[in-house]
């Protein structure tokens, strides 16, 4: 076609030099949160201590506010709101733009907040297979009316990169497990704190000890769309969430601010250090 | 319980006095933009007449990204981000909240932007029934790893006084028709253009031809949950959309700025005449 609007994106073929802005782009980092991802690409341009101040750091997708997007050297940090349809409409803007741009050898990133199943908050979770409600690694696309399936195997070799990654960093306690991807935070996940509840405290708990025995170690709401596409297209991805509560003890997350926030670095802390092993940065 | 969090509001029992903050709302104003719904908080100030300037109307869920949030008099405007898990987190959490705060008598809208199947763009849309991508009005959620399907019935007598009102206004072309909900903006609207692509222009065309036979007149992402969780919870709920292009002319929305802006305010004019009108304010 003549022109590609990436409507999402506020971007356009036709209006933007997409191989000039972003064809040296080799490391895609996403998550939920617009200003978690902003602190994301001012942390990235520290830590790759790149000229300029971080705080100038502009959104490249300033005509819009479904999502943000920030360029720090050859690292792409990009919100992506919360469940499998918004990232989904990401995704495929991301992938067209990475084609448009030309760009070749690409790791994409999901840094994210999770549930814990079984595992004390700040545990980070490095996902093994992205596995839906039935603890199944696949993902249901509806295409024209009709469901199809589609694997959501991720990358081992980068998976087990970062793991190596974790255990040179201090204060990074990190596991490699299942990640279960659900469509909603309250029935979905068994949370007995929502406007609606129909099980037990019991019921509930039976459902987490029986994703904990299928390998499940933490919950999340965006994993399974990001591995299916991410593996339709070729694309090397992971999947790198922090637990910040350990489910079989609640539904709240009732930590301080603070340490919320301390935890939700975790995953950047991972990752960065991973994109500077892999730039020749650190040894 | 004893607190009670609200956690993707950052609002919780224990920190806010809900009941006084909260207790006047009668009408609840819904959309995927957290733009958008500032624009329309400030826009419903200005019509309800009430002292002070918009501008300084604050978002009350300033201690989070994931949502915002801005309270006019007895009305709330309050952004849901993109899909079905997106808006079903912040149903959970204002449905609580409305429950903590005794509100009585609150009717809901949700005000977005959608696809048009066989319409000019800019017409808006009241949805009679939210339906699936099988066409049926129903809702699928997952609890405890099982499948329970919910009806998406809408508040008729809400629809028919809608409609009544976009008589009463300029410019407001207005039908009411079926609303399809899918969990993806390119493949499962039949889009050509995302980055994946499995199907054909013909193939499109018939899905968007047995849509239109079944009564849909347009699509988005949200009205099927949004419809469900209202009609259990007991809650008079509407869907009021604007078509931003008629999908059997094309998949990319290429209007100008502008005239997009001017289509995304025909939702929040119509609704306002509505408020409006329930308050006494017009005739």
């Amino acid at each position: 076609m003549e022109e590609d609007i990436l409507y999402h994106f506020s971007l356009s073929t036709k209006t933007h030099n997409l191989p000039e802005m972003f064809g040296d782009i080799k490391f895609v980092c996403v998550g939920g949160s617009a200003n978690r991802m902003k602190a994301f690409a001012q942390f990235m341009h520290h830590e790759l201590k790149l000229p300029g101040i971080p705080e100038d750091i502009r959104d490249i997708c300033e005509g819009t506010d479904r999502y943000c997007m920030y360029k720090v050297g050859p690292v792409l940090s990009i919100s992506h709101g919360m469940g499998v349809p918004s990232i989904s409409i990401m995704l495929h803007e991301l992938i067209k733009l990475l084609h448009h741009a030309q760009c070749r050898d690409v790791v994409l990133f999901r840094l994210g907040t999770s549930g814990g199943v079984g595992l004390a908050p700040g545990t980070v979770v490095i996902t093994d297979k992205a596995v839906d409600y039935s603890f199944l690694p696949q993902f249901e696309q509806v295409v024209l009316g009709k469901v199809i399936t589609r694997s959501t195997e991720l990358d081992e070799g980068v998976a087990s990169e970062l793991l190596q990654c974790s255990s040179e960093l201090q204060n990074l306690p990190t596991v490699i497990g299942n990640t279960m991807c659900t469509h909603d935070f309250y029935e979905g996940q068994g949370r007995l704190d929502g406007a609606l509840c129909s099980f037990s405290h019991e019921e509930k708990l039976e459902y987490l000890r029986k994703a904990y025995e299928a390998g499940v170690r933490n919950i999340e709401m965006e994993s399974t769309v990001f591995a299916a596409m991410c593996r339709v297209c070729g694309l090397k991805a992971a999947v790198v969430c922090v637990a910040l509560l350990n489910r079989f003890d609640g539904d709240q997350i009732t930590s301080s601010h603070d340490v919320l926030v301390e935890y939700q670095q975790r995953p950047q802390v991972l990752v960065s250090h991973f994109i500077k092993k892999r730039l020749g940065l650190v040894a």
